[in-house]
């Protein structure tokens, strides 16, 4: 049979994650790999994960097994409705924040439609935004203020002048994926301003927000306009990726659209994940178990940062990021971090081409690294033998 | 602000669930609920459940917690594999079998295209049809199978003869959600050379197929015609919902779609979910469980039945399934079940509207009953009470 002529027209702006299809062929393990963006096992408290889920069996019994509400189990709401200081109505759990971009923009962008974004940004948010054939207009970082706003408002009425409508902005304001770069509070209060201007949401994605090791925190874009903002959370790195839980935190009437969309979507988030989540968090252990966790990340930041200081061949630059789970390199502007992947992969090395996270294909002289995962060792290694080989590849 | 310029055209096609709505709003344990398709929670071997868990975090550590590949985790996709003698490239999990009708409407339907399916049908999978602003069309069952041929191939045509497609045809052939129904394989082969004689796909939606209670199985249609058919599975019955666990078996091309679309939907179904559940049906306690269910549900049918037998008024018949979780009733034509869900639910007794399963609003003289969740005392309790109350009404 000939599918081709079945499939849908969002088919054809599919595109594959490199990044999961590298997961795909290659063994995590037999690898240096700076390439995902894995929290350390070494974060999971496996005797706690286990004692929590004994307590959710013996507190709600077959109700943890059940069907649940489609908004979330009412207890992991109120545990995040304390915790951020957000009211109930405000507040749908989603199954991982991946969902939460990805119905987000099923329910505000049309084929066609703008979706602004920074340029590079999180390619899995690129991907989901094709799918739905929505243009992606990136804009590139600029780090004077009124440049800044001059290059956002730019691309916003190129956009209007085109007839087009920018539907949203989507931001990773906290250690952002892929730069590990966090916006000042004027920028926010630029892209706010500009939201209310021209009347379009801001997506705010932050699931790094928690993981700071130095600096001081940033008010959230949606502690500046509440109504504005659809402010995307996750456990995946303050708890563990595996439950698949985020929620989205906006106005009652954006998530009525997103409630009844995810009836259809998958029903309800997973119950029992959701109540092992609550019972964490709720007990105190999530906060005890983070502080350990931005002890050990801030350290291997910092192994990071000496190590490329001291291996890295001239003509290399990188973030310094004051939290999250990357950092992003630029080599000279001849190289191609595309073309250089395979042998980087052949001598066990991996990373991201930074290229794969921009909207114009360009950046081809970047790469993203993580360093959340690797043990300090094998950081060390993986450092000095990419070090090496971009030496050579440079020379 | 005004969110409404914002939303996607999608959006105004997106219908709230009835089911889900009454959910929200009524505690489930407080009411005499035939209205869910819930299981019931004795089927739930909690601590079965908890020793499986432990095993889960002895045996795979961290790697239960971390992110996990697209497709499903390996050890879940080989248990499916030799429990169904599918291939391990024809097995993609999914985050609940919503979400594999949801995926499946998603790759293939672009809004206008056709859906063909029973009538009545699953309401979830309406929803899911109807929020890609897909065409449903349903035809009505027809028991002679030179009719149930001839009410299909007038259905196709009549689409054809509108210049538009049928994208693919949806039935639950076992225990139908919400008839009780099931097809005979002469009913499934009809439909298979049908597919195959006008190009299109068939979702076989197979959640209850094994929770059958009496009379002989009959082979699925993806036994019929594999390249055909996106079988859709699910653990929601046969284990437990709160996992939010399902799987796709189909062709690979067709599953290669599928799985690209949840790279960017939710990048992975829940993880440590799934290795429990490929550990407790590895381990032969599904099975073991199962036989149990079904003895349960089983009771529960026969109860319902001869309940329905002693107290229902003149006029009002019903199927009898021979398995799954629901029967369905049909009152004379006058009657509204739709105007009579209120006074019931004051009376302290819930049902699901058959109107809701319809494509055309029609039916408004029939409702669903389900008769797995509630306890043996309180089915009769239920009846004893829904059928005075009709009583009342018919008179």
């Amino acid at each position: 049979m000939d599918y081709s002529k079945l499939f849908s027209e969002d088919t054809a702006s599919f595109f594959r994650s490199p990044v999961r299809d590298i997961f795909k062929k290659v063994d995590l393990n037999s690898i240096l790999s700076f390439a995902g963006g894995y929290p350390s096992a070494e974060t999971f408290p496996l005797d706690q994960f286990r004692d929590t889920m004994c307590e959710v069996i013996g507190k709600y019994g077959g109700k943890a097994f059940q069907y649940g509400a489609t908004q979330g189990v009412t207890e992991l709401r109120e545990v995040l409705s304390a915790r951020y200081g957000v009211p109930m109505d405000r507040i749908q759990i989603t199954s991982s924040s991946q969902q939460g971009i990805d119905v987000c923009t099923r329910i505000l962008a049309d084929p066609g439609d703008v979706i602004l974004t920074s340029n590079p940004s999180y390619l899995g948010a690129l991907q989901s935004f094709r799918s739905y054939r929505a243009e992606v207009v990136g804009v590139e970082h600029e780090d004077d203020p009124e440049l800044f706003r001059q290059s956002y408002e730019k691309a916003i009425r190129s956009v209007i002048s085109r007839g087009k409508t920018v539907k949203f902005l989507y931001m990773i304001p906290d250690f952002q994926n892929p730069s590990g770069e966090t916006l000042s509070l004027q920028e926010r209060e630029i892209l706010v301003e500009l939201a209310g201007r021209y009347g379009f949401l801001i997506v705010e994605d932050s699931p790094y927000r928690e993981l700071r090791y130095s600096g001081t925190p940033v008010p959230t874009i949606m502690s500046l306009a509440p109504d504005l903002v659809l402010h995307l959370g996750s456990f995946s790195k303050i708890f563990a990726p595996g439950f698949r839980l985020g929620w989205i935190f906006g106005h009652p009437d954006v998530l009525d659209k997103i409630y009844v969309c995810k009836q259809s979507l998958d029903l309800c988030p997973p119950v029992f994940d959701q109540y092992v989540a609550a019972e964490f968090m709720g007990s105190g252990r999530l906060d005890k178990n983070l502080v350990k966790s931005i002890a050990l990340y801030r350290g291997k930041r910092d192994l990071m940062l000496s190590l490329l200081e001291e291996y890295m061949p001239e003509g290399v630059t990188w973030t310094s990021p004051e939290g999250g789970l990357f950092l992003f390199l630029t080599m000279p502007e001849k190289f191609d971090s595309v073309a250089f992947y395979d042998t980087a992969l052949d001598r066990g090395v991996a990373y991201v081409a930074g290229s794969f996270f921009r909207t114009d294909g360009g950046g081809r002289n970047t790469m993203r690294l993580n360093f959340s995962f690797m043990a300090p060792e094998r950081i060390r290694e993986g450092i000095i033998l990419l070090s090496s080989l971009l030496k050579n590849a440079l020379a």
